[in-house]
Formats: structure tokens, C-alpha cells, sequence
């Protein structure tokens, strides 16, 4: 029985700032590289342009409804960045596109760039044409925004807009649908009724989830039950975990126990039964949807960077809820390895669907469009037809402080370790750590008497925590460790992070006799181009072996050496008795490292010796 | 470099008789069953009616293309039954259908049921649609069965038609093709030639041949490339291994060593390169083709029960051209595993694709037809719209004899182990063995002077051979013990038959840390409903383990049991630690036995303890 904890509340990036390390080097590159690179490709293709409804029949680039959300989310990222220090670049940008909002939304409030300009009389009349997502997802922009710079025209025409979609679907219900065809729209409520307070936008948050479930059969957007009998994550993944953020969110806000036993029920079926070891869901391309239970196979993962990331926001969700570390354990999975493969090491490009597995000879076959076997593209893009992955990398590394902490008066949760200066009530915390190449993390604490509690991560078999210099033994309790603190403080929490080899449940076809390589957070692989004279998937691998971690120049992460064996083969029959081993060395990179090197074959799941 | 033995004479089923055992059985249970099934499937499907010329708009079962294709191989096999004893019932079928053939016939000798009715002014027109492949597979049969019964009307109307198509494609070249779309002519051509020594056949089988190659990127139907210079198995699977046993015919009966080597090196591709252990062939559904080297997947596999066949029949025309063991080793793959498991135990229903690995959660997988990954039928089935495989199976195991020898005025080599009798000019060859349960094979020999040369199978590593009572050590010489013999001679041949663990080339991505458990010439694998507890893909096998042969009731084949492990795993988590080994007990089938309890996984690479 899961206990709520009604006085916890999400410590929000505001309260933080990260000061260096692993987090803090992206957050840099991403503004350095990536939100120019972004905005490039999005203003080349029109995207920000389709907010001055300039678009005529024969020009290039025709407005698309999804737009909108990929520069919303963009803006949001730009928020972000501009919170710790004005950004006037950034802002002139936000600044003009909120202009155009104001100048061409419709009288009553509303505003979409395709509806707007294209088909105004349409408006409200095809669910699946994105016009809440979009609204959704400049909501959430919008509310960043005024956070951030205290401006908040963009937050007032927002706010204008969802009276309005309050007053059609929710009073008159004069729409042609009743919720959304994307979810999305939901969460961005909650986060308007929290800084509002005003209880209608609640309702209509609520109203939407509610209203799902009315046609067997669709469970591509979460349609075929009400909400509360939805035992299993269906349908299409982004779609799914975007809903399951908001079931989480009402289920705080409202204290309703049954979304929360819902909330608990469908992420448990995600993490025990539908989830890749890097913390990848949506098993198929077959409509960006998940499979089911125990169906992961590796070569066909879809996989994509947005399901992915909403894993992790509905872990982090969840981690509100319930101090239990299974939810920051999820998170911390999906945000070191099948989140960040989503953008190259470069900052430039983007992976849609992040590959479990690359056989290159697969994507050589001659297959016609007609029995194509899904195969991811190999290599990373720097822009996208579909380009709602980049925007969502964006914004989610800006604000990457918000996993870091939960806190209610008495106690901070520390979900996740990066090196930070945080400022939650009365309370100071500092943390340095090398963290997820180094399990050491020095806390210092200022404040009044209270608990820290840390998480002691899933894969963590042997940690020392000392306080003020001597070694202590605080209570463990759902996979965090309790610390009475009072005033100053330093804790030292030294978790051993030795590889560990992870093996799948028997159930789950592909990966019997296999091991994925992990050491702390990250997951390894193998990609071809490190070892070119040996045959990947035969490559067998020692747990007790040494392996050296030692820093890769060309792709600036840590990589591990290690000794291996493969079979040695004669006469390149096809058949034989079984071969003897002979010894190799091979090389292993973090799993959010791989295809930054052009087209290579990869493993993750690799033979034990 | 090979070596040519002009003398070298296939020794075909008339001389041999099947007299107990394996096959024995086999040509009983076709007879019993398989013969009258399929002929009722033909005939309520219209096959037989065709020939009448029958149907007109609005009547069910309107001809086919193919179907005098289907009905020609069952005549084939029906001639062989007649054989031996002449069989009033079969002939019946036969004869009548041979009158509605000369009834039905254009003037100058073309027949086609589906042409000569429905499009007569459009015969030789369309390349694809089989009319020169129906032709051949009719020249078979009526060859056939005059040998078998002495009645000559069938093969005079075919040799009619053969001089037709002679005069079409070969001098006048009036045609609107040059040459078949399906492979099957050219061999059938070589076969009217051998019993008729006009070399005109030769000639126009030859043309066949070296008419292709043509049209780069026409690999479907092995256009791409003229005949010498493909090295490679391309395109459409049973048109190739047709196509390469036309080579083979030519190779030997025209002396010319070009075609020789150029079967040589196709043979090679396809059994280094592009077979699964089992023998099966034709990697993809795609085009029903080859696909590329070592690219051997096992859950999408192909393998046509025709496919498999025709490596099998391309093997047995190598091994006339070239005694290297290689061959004959290689028609017994396929004819114990993949060709075999296209029929059911009980002779009533049949695969088309000879699955080699079968996961149902794959098959359940809810794809739209655009995105659909090639799921094989889970259980035989009676009857198919293209129905080519069920008569395949029917003439093949009625002429299985041919397998057995070849023979010149010196020398027998004896490629397959078969209970039989045999005459080989003055030689008497009488053989008892329990193959392929048992490696024991007692040889009588009456004869002349000369020579006996037994195939040491690929799997043999541990033989001894008696002659009359006293142990020998003959030469081997390319996989064949060469045994001096005069007068009356009794040969034993034991070979030891231990479960033996094979293994994939490294580079086939699928086998990799798998072995495959074979027994003499059987694969075996692993069903889930002989192990409904356990998880298939997990269970680790021992090769020094103890392996009872006992006979499984239900299916009436010898099945191995033995100790095995797998992982005991906890709580049903999804990703854990290493899991400690247990226990349990496995039952292995025989391949060819799989899918005859319903559906059920199965798996043929298993892990090795």
C-alpha cells in the first residue's frame, strides 16, 4: 500500500543551480551549439516564420500543425537558459513570436498557425489534428517564460487560451471532440492551475483524462478504457507517458488515491515488463507504440527520444508521490542512456529512434517498401520532417535540475547526483560529485534540523556514507538512506561502481544468454568501428576481468578496455563443432556515446564467459 | 581443381528398391495418405477439371497459371508408384488425364490448361506466367511414366510439344521471350534428351541456360548476369536451384568444364554462405530469395519446402559430375531436416515455409499488413492457394532411391544410407541399416571386381569398417572410403552416433553463442510443449551430458532426453544481477518432427552450458 506524502513537493530548477560536471557541460553545449542548430533548422524551414501568418498559396514551406509545439518547445528551452541570467538574444526571439501570437491569435483567444491562418473555420473539429498538444506544449513555454523573466504578455495570451478551450469543451462542450487526440495539453494545465491556483483549470485537466476511454479498440491514444482501468502502458508511447504524467499530477493534486494506484499500476507494467535495460520504451514503429509484456526484441526497437524522455518525466512524477527510489532509479536510467543517445556528442544532431541494436547487414536488404523491416536510420540528423525530438532534448537538458530533489518540510529527497548549489526553504545544499563516472558525492548541508534522504541507486551493491567525518549506517528505507541533519553538515556518500553485469528476465526472447555491460548508470555497448577485426556478437565477456576506464579522445567520455575471447574459426566454413576461444581485447562505450562515429555496428547484449 | 568423371552414371530409383526402413515407411505413409490427400485437395480445387477445358465464366475454380504444374509433379510421383507394381487406381488418374491433354491440345502440340482456354491468342506472350515451367514438370511426369508402365501416349504428346518449343524459341524465335520466367524446362529438357539422345533437346536446354542474363538487376529470376559469370545464389530460390541443376545436367552431359566450375561456385555460395543448418534455403520472404552471405536470420526465415528440395536435387547432380562428399553430406541435410519438415508426421498437411525458429509472441504482434515482419504459418496446413510444395514432396520421397548411388563400370559410390536393394549392371548391392537412428549399415556386395566407395558423413567423426568379418581401413578420398570388392563381399559400416553440439560461423549474427544439437544426420530442437515451464530460449545444454534415445509415443520418432539448466529468476523482475543456474530435464525432437503437436515455440540454436 503506497502512502502519499501530501506535503511533498518537486524542488523545481529555480532553486538550483548546477555548477559544474556532467550535467552543467551540457547544459553548456546545448545553449553553445544546440539551440542555435535548433532555431536554424527551424527558421529555415519555416517554422518560426508561420507565426506571422505570412504564408501564401506557391511560397515554400506551408505551415504544419505540429509547428507550433516544436517552437513552443524550443521557447521553453530559451526560458530555461534565460532564468539564471538574461539572455537578450534569446528573448528578442521569444519576445517576436509572442508579438505575432498577439497580433494574429483570433478575438476569443485563440491561436494555432496552421488552424489560424489555413482553416479557421475548422478549428475544434479534427482531434487528431494537434491543436491542444500545440496549445499544450506554448503553455508550458509561456509559463516558463514569466518565470523567468517576469515578463508575462506570453503567459497572458496563454492563459487567455485556455479560458477559452475551458469554456468549449469544458461549459459548452460545442467541439467536435472531447479531448484531445494527443495528450499533452493535460500536464500543461496542472502546471497553470499551480501557479494560478485557480480550480478551473484543474477540472478541465481532470475533465480530459476522464474522458478517454470510450472506444474499445483505440488503444493508440489511450482511448480503449477509463482511465482507472487502464492496467497496462498501450498504444503510442509519447501519447501514453504524457497521459501517465498528468494521471500522476491529478493524482497529487486531488489526493485521489485511485489515480494514484493507476499511476503506480501502469508504471510498474512500463518497468517491469515493457522497458529496454537503457531505459528505451515503444517497443515497435508500428505506430511509435509499446508491444507487449516481455516483447523487447533489439534490432527492431523504435525506441524514441521523446518516449524515452516522458519515461523519465513520469518517473519523476511518481517520485512525488512515493519516496520510492524505483522511480529516480527509472529516471536516472532513461536520462544517462536512452535520452541523451538522442543527441550526438556534438550537440548537432538527433536520433528519432535510438537503436537497442545495429546490424548493418539488416538495413542492407532489398526489401521493398512492402515488407520493410523497420531499420533505424544509423547515423544521428541534424533536422527532422517529424521534429518534435530536438525541441524536447532542448528543454529537458535546461532544466535537468528538476529531477534533483523532492522536499517537504522536514526531509529532502536526493534523487539524483549533480554537482549543484540548491536553496530549498531555509535549507542550503551543495553537492560535488563525478558523478556517473565516479560514485563519490560530497554533501554539504546548511539548515535547520531535518532528514536527507539519499537515494542509493538500484545498481549499488556497496556505499559508505560518513557524516561530519565519521562513518554512519543511516536506515534505508525504500531504496533511500535517512540522515538526521541540523545545522552544518557534510556528508560524504561513496557509492563502489564497479562493472556489473546486468542479465533480462528468461522471458525476454532476445537477450537470453546475454549480459549488458553497466557500470554505475550507464550502460555500455560495442561498436564494430572499436574492435574492426572481430565479429561483435560473438564477442564474450568476463565480469571479474579487468577493465580500465580511460578516456577516449576522439569521443570525449570515458570509455572501458577490457580483455575478451572470441571463437577462433577456421576456414570461414559455416558450420563446425564447437571452436575454441582465443583471447581479444575489446573496447565498451557509454550507451549514449554510440553512432558518433558514422555507421557502425552495435551491440548492447553481449556473451558471458 | 575439380576433377570430371565422364563415366559417372546417376544411378536412378529403377534399379533400387526400398525394401524396410526410414524412407521404406516414408514412400508407404505417401502412398497410404499423402497421394490420395493430395489428390483430393486437387481435385476439389478444379486442378484435375482444368484439363477438361471445362470451365466457363461464373463456374467456380477458374484455371491457373500453374496448376498443370501442380497436377504433373503428382503424376510423376504416381508413375513412380506404378513402378515397381503396376497400380490400376493411380493410372486411371493418369490416363485420363493424358486423353483431355490430346483432346485438348492445339494442333501443333501446345497444351495449357489455363492458356488454351482462356487466352489462346496469348500463348508465349508473358514470360511470367509459367507456361514453359508447367511444360517441364509435364515432361517429367510423362517420362516417368513411360518407364514406369510402358504407356508412351503422354510422352509422345510431350516430345510433340518439346519439338514446339523447339521450333519457337529456338529457330524461329517467334516468342515474345526468350526465355522461362520460372526456371524448371532446362532440366526437364536434359532428361528428354538422355532418353532420347536428340540433341536438339541438349541445344534448346543449353539456349535456356545462356539466354539468361540479360537484364542487370533482374537477380529475382537470375537475369542479372549471363549463366558463367554468376557467382553468387540470387534472386527467387527455387528458379535458382532449378536453374543450377540445369547447369549441372549440361555440365555433365556437354563435357564443358566452364559450366562445371560455374556450378561449382554456386553449389559453394550457397552451403558456405547462404544455408541454415538444417539445409534450408532462401533466406526471406521477399520475392520468396536468397539474401545475402552469412545473413542466415532465424525468426523471419523463409525456406520453402520446395526451396530446400532443390538444393537437395542441385546436391545430387554434383555428386555425378564430382565425388566430393560435400554434396551427397549436403542432399542428406536437407533431405532429414528441412525437406522433411514440410510434410506432417501423419502425411496429411504440409508447410510452405519451414519456420527455424518460431516465437508466437511475434505472430500475435498487432501489424498492419504495411509493417508486417514475415510471421510463417505456425502449423501445416492441407491445402494452399499455391499449392507447388505438397506434390514436390509426394514425387520426391516416391523416387527417393536416386539419392542413393552413382555408379561407373568401376566403381558404386553410395552417398545415402537407405534399406534397399539394388542392381547396378552386373553388380548386386543389398544394404540393412537403421539410419538415421542407428549408424550401423550391413552391405552385401555380388558382383565383379571393382570398387565400393561409402560416404563418410561430415558428422562422422568416429567410423570402422569390416569386410567379411576382418576390419579395414580403406582410403578415404574427398569423403569417401574407397573399398576393393570382388565376388560376394560383406560390408559393415558402423559410425558412431553421438549427440553431437554444432556451431555457427561467427559472423552469422543470429547463432552467435549458440549451438545446435545434432545426432548423426538429424537436427534436433527444442518445443515448448515438451518443456511448458520453462523458458525456451534459456536453456543451456551440455554436450557431454547424458542423452537417452527414447521413442515418443505421440509422435512415433526417437526423441532425446537429458539434463539441462536455466536461470532461476526471482520475483519476475526485469532486469537483475546474474541469476544462479538449476536444473531441469529437456526433451529434444527430431527438426523434421516440430509443428506436429500444434503450435508451440520452438528453437533450434540453443545455449551451451
Amino acid at each position: 500500500m503506497t502512502q502519499t506524502y501530501p506535503g511533498t513537493k518537486p524542488v523545481t530548477m529555480e532553486s538550483i543551480d548546477l555548477t559544474g560536471g556532467f550535467w552543467y557541460e551540457k547544459q553548456k553545449l546545448v545553449r553553445a551549439v544546440t539551440m542555435k542548430n535548433v532555431y536554424k533548422r527551424f527558421a529555415e524551414t519555416g517554422r518560426f516564420e508561420a507565426f506571422r501568418f505570412s504564408w501564401r498559396e506557391g511560397m515554400p514551406n506551408r505551415p504544419h500543425i505540429f509547428w507550433d509545439s516544436d517552437v513552443a518547445k524550443w521557447m521553453e528551452a530559451a526560458a530555461y537558459y534565460c532564468r539564471k541570467q538574461r539572455d537578450t538574444e534569446l528573448e528578442a526571439i521569444v519576445d517576436e513570436v509572442v508579438e505575432e501570437i498577439e497580433k494574429n491569435r483570433m478575438e476569443d483567444g485563440y491561436f494555432n498557425s496552421y488552424f489560424g491562418l489555413l482553416e479557421p473555420e475548422n478549428r475544434f473539429t479534427r482531434r487528431g489534428d494537434h491543436e491542444l498538444y500545440c496549445f499544450g506544449h506554448l503553455l508550458e513555454a509561456a509559463i516558463a517564460y514569466r518565470d523567468a523573466t517576469g515578463k508575462d504578455k506570453f503567459f497572458r495570451l496563454m492563459k487567455d487560451y485556455a479560458d477559452l478551450i475551458y469554456r468549449v469543451f469544458y461549459v459548452e462542450k460545442s467541439a467536435a471532440f472531447t479531448s484531445p487526440g494527443h495528450e499533452e495539453i493535460e500536464l500543461a494545465l496542472v502546471k497553470l492551475y499551480r501557479v494560478t491556483r485557480e480550480k478551473k483549470y484543474l477540472d478541465l485537466a481532470l475533465y480530459f483524462v476522464e474522458e478517454r476511454g470510450r472506444e474499445p479498440g483505440a488503444s493508440q491514444i489511450q482511448d480503449h478504457l477509463p482511465v482507472r482501468e487502464q492496467k497496462t502502458a498501450e498504444g503510442h508511447a509519447v501519447r501514453a507517458c504524457y497521459f501517465y504524467c498528468a494521471v500522476a499530477d491529478l493524482a497529487l493534486e486531488t489526493g485521489d488515491e485511485t489515480l494514484l494506484s493507476t499511476a503506480k499500476t501502469l508504471f510498474d507494467n512500463i518497468v517491469r515488463r515493457r522497458m529496454y535495460v537503457t531505459g528505451a520504451i515503444g517497443q515497435t514503429c508500428v505506430g511509435e507504440t509499446f508491444m507487449g509484456d516481455w516483447d523487447l526484441p533489439n534490432q527492431s526497437a523504435y525506441a524514441e527520444t521523446c518516449a524515452n524522455l516522458s519515461l523519465a518525466l513520469f518517473a519523476r512524477r511518481m517520485s512525488v508521490l512515493d519516496p520510492d527510489s524505483v522511480y529516480a532509479d527509472t529516471a536516472e536510467r532513461v536520462l544517462y542512456n536512452s535520452f541523451l543517445s538522442g543527441m550526438s556528442l556534438d550537440g548537432k544532431s538527433f536520433f528519432y529512434s535510438n537503436m537497442q541494436e545495429y546490424n548493418r547487414t539488416v538495413s542492407r536488404r532489398p526489401y521493398s517498401d512492402r515488407h520493410r523491416i523497420f531499420t533505424p536510420a544509423p547515423t544521428r540528423v541534424e533536422v527532422f520532417g517529424c521534429s518534435c525530438c530536438p525541441p524536447n532534448v532542448v528543454r529537458t537538458v535546461a532544466s535537468i535540475a528538476d529531477f534533483q530533489y523532492t522536499a517537504d518540510e522536514n526531509t529532502v529527497w536526493m534523487h539524483q547526483y549533480f554537482t549543484s548549489e540548491a536553496h530549498i526553504g531555509d535549507r542550503t545544499l551543495t553537492v560535488e560529485t563525478g558523478y556517473p563516472y565516479d560514485g563519490g558525492v560530497k554533501i554539504t548541508y546548511l539548515g535547520g534540523a531535518g532528514r536527507l534522504a539519499l537515494r542509493i541507486p538500484g545498481w549499488c551493491r556497496d556505499y559508505t556514507v560518513t557524516q561530519n567525518g565519521k562513518v554512519i549506517t543511516p536506515e534505508v528505507q525504500r531504496g533511500y538512506a535517512y540522515i538526521s541533519v541540523t545545522g552544518g553538515n557534510e556528508i560524504v556518500f561513496r557509492m563502489e561502481m564497479p562493472v556489473r553485469f546486468v542479465e533480462a528476465n528468461p522471458r525476454v526472447w532476445d537477450d537470453a544468454g546475454r549480459i549488458a555491460v553497466t557500470r554505475g548508470p550507464l550502460v555500455f555497448c560495442m561498436e564494430q568501428i572499436d574492435q574492426p577485426d572481430l565479429c561483435l556478437r560473438d564477442i564474450r565477456l568476463s565480469e571479474s576481468a579487468d577493465y580500465r576506464l580511460i578516456m577516449d579522445e576522439t569521443l570525449g567520455v570515458p570509455v572501458l578496455c577490457t580483455d575478451a575471447c572470441v571463437r577462433h574459426w577456421e576456414n570461414d566454413i559455416l558450420y563446425a563443432d564447437s571452436a575454441a576461444l582465443e583471447m581479444c581485447r575489446v573496447r565498451l562505450i557509454p550507451y549514449f556515446a554510440f553512432a558518433n562515429r558514422g555507421e557502425s555496428d552495435m551491440v548492447i547484449w553481449a556473451l558471458k564467459l
